[in-house]
């Protein structure tokens, strides 16, 4: 097999953590396979770079802070390839730029492009380990760039893509995806499979994890995704598309997302287009709304209820206030003491009754849904933030995930 | 003008430091130059990425030693830049790599082969302040390279050969090239300008400050170099060509050597190349000769006495005992208790009696002089070490350079 293995921060995070990463890839490649590795800086290096910058400027440039913020996957790289090499195995470390990863020009959160992977095809057939500098890759200028959060693990999916490698597995300090988060709920488990699809919906609990580029990006060019610990040989969560999952589960896991507040409009003018209007001019503010809700009142005006991420609510109220002041909504209000309970599972789509069974579950503890969207996968539901996790544990045992 | 300036690694040596640099060179570019910045890595950076390296393997990889030690300049350069662009001014940070410094494919002692200047011209004459992380290029196959010891005062010298600039100034923490040592001699002089020649044959004055190689690179490429301190606003010393230094002093300083051991060869065979081959063998085995004496004995065998630098002692020790061995030669002794004593002055190569008096200054001090050796611009006597201090008191004194 051709194995893509990357190694995050804390899995890198001192010398000792770098040479047990060495032990494992050694493993791996004694057990018969080609491996290409992507490492992150080691943690904190990024941190304390971002520190310097901000001594001088808190604007610093752009370009400068890519060849400032490449340099920590650069040395994770050098060092880990002259640990293997140590080792008697053939390494050889790599920028992004010599594993031929090229992005657009946006400095700091560019998209890679494309990947010629020429070089490292080479080096494979050779017999060597490549050990990649994750998070950067090379512009049409010959810069370098950066690729934002989780970088590194973009770095690794769109190699293992170019590469058409069999697996890309991802190495935290969390040993996979669970059904639930645990400690909101002890007798969470792990789940040995899951849907593209599934892990979208289910961000909230994989966050921590795999970031939803990633997981868009695995599933655009169909790599198969392992998520699993660099600190013990526990197998992780496999992550790949559905057809790859015999038996599906009904319902895959419940996932809590406390970073949303709900906006209440009252006496929304009754013209058309409004509705677009506001949502337009919300999204111009890069607003992300969630959830909408509208309803006709008695007096021929309409109210607008939606959700948006709490550190969003101020530029919200910013577009809202405007048409307060112009006189076509009559009042706002803010809550931010909500949450969002999402039941996710790909079983669904054949199954009914899953939504009605997590209705009178909220019944049967007497919470109140104050809004309801669903998706094919997924029925997700604001209540009250008091009682997040009674609804995730009541919402577990109802689906019987313990079992 | 053009002023190319370096900044080593005490100059940037922590973020406050950093920020002096941007300041100074701010006042060069606000005085009405064009600069370009040559930076080192913040002082220990490289030999903690040293450590670490050697955490792994006794001997690692080159190829991952130049992509792991290349980091700490790219880390400088950019937060200068950033500094700087913070001030006010339109700067931009170039690796060796985009500032087009190409070399051959010795890792870890790259030699600079050319110099395309094409994006640092256009950038210059765009106004803007460049920045090129030191100690670094790039090879043929678009690995980075870096230049060994020394290697961010090379490629300074190189940037300022390829743009035909002005100036090179290179700052670090001494203030520039003294007549002598002023921990030996107090009453030592800065001195204002000096050839490249006498700077060569000063090595041991100035190897604090600039090595040998960056002074023959200067040469070569007819760079006016300066020595200067980044801590104040001290005239420093500028190394030019003869041509350029119009009084041209007797005497330019002494130079003192304690690194050299004295090597004693008695009872060498008078046969043809026997001498020949003795040192033939030791240049193979990258031993340094300095001073070489020969002596027919009454019995017409030879002695040969020559001096080494006292770590290479053993090296030489090893190809002697082969000669030992074999009866070419009957005795060999070894002294390292000796040191060497320069006289360098330009103004020497038209001026008699220069050594007359250095021989008559070491015979008023009662100084035996073991071994001489003359150039046109210098001459070097070997005495015991004991006498060292008191040798360049008295020379310093009889040359009156503290006038």
């Amino acid at each position: 097999m051709l194995i893509v293995q990357k190694f995050g921060g804390t899995s890198v995070g001192d010398l000792d953590r770098i040479q047990n990463v060495a032990n494992r890839v050694s493993e791996t490649k004694k057990a018969g396979h080609d491996v290409v590795i992507v490492v992150s800086a080691m943690s904190g290096e990024t941190n304390k770079l971002v520190r310097y910058a901000e001594h001088f400027s808190p604007n610093p440039s752009k370009a400068e802070m890519d060849m400032l913020l490449s340099s920590g996957e650069r040395v994770t790289a050098s060092l880990l390839s002259i640990a293997l090499n140590e080792m008697g195995h053939i390494a050889c470390a790599m920028t992004g730029r010599k594993a031929g990863i090229v992005t657009d020009t946006a400095h700091t959160k560019a998209r890679i492009e494309n990947i010629n992977p020429k070089i490292m095809k080479s080096a494979i057939k050779d017999g060597k380990i490549i050990v990649v500098a994750g998070f950067q890759g090379v512009n049409e200028n010959g810069d370098v760039t950066t690729l934002g959060r989780g970088g590194s693990d973009l770095s690794a999916v769109a190699i293992a893509g170019a590469l058409k490698a069999d697996l890309c597995e991802i190495y935290t300090d969390v040993s996979g995806i669970y059904t639930t988060d645990p400690r909101i709920e002890p007798k969470a488990k792990k789940l040995n499979k899951i849907s593209y699809d599934e892990m979208l919906e289910l961000a909230s609990l994989g966050a921590k994890v795999l970031q939803n580029r990633s997981v868009e990006l695995a599933k655009k060019l169909n790599v198969n995704l392992v998520t699993r610990t660099s600190f013990s040989h526990e197998e992780g969560t496999l992550i790949t598309k559905e057809e790859n999952i015999m038996e599906k589960p009904l319902v895959s896991g419940i996932a809590l997302d406390k970073n949303q507040a709900r906006i209440s409009l009252v006496g929304v003018k009754d013209r058309p287009g409004i509705a677009s209007d506001i949502f337009t001019k919300l999204s111009n503010s890069d607003v992300n709304i969630d959830m909408i809700i509208q309803n006709k009142a008695h007096d021929g005006t309409t109210n607008i209820d939606f959700t948006v991420p709490t550190n969003e609510i101020n530029d919200a109220k910013a577009v809202v206030d405007t048409f307060v002041e112009s006189g076509d909504i009559s009042a706002d209000s803010y809550n931010d003491k909500i949450c969002k309970v999402s039941v996710v599972g790909v079983g669904m789509k054949s199954h009914s009754g899953v939504a009605a069974r997590a209705f009178s579950t909220m019944a049967e503890e007497n919470i109140n849904i104050n809004m309801i969207s669903t998706s094919e996968i997924k029925i997700s539901m604001v209540i009250d933030e008091k009682y997040a996790e009674l609804a995730v544990r009541s919402l577990h045992n109802a689906y019987e995930l313990d079992k």
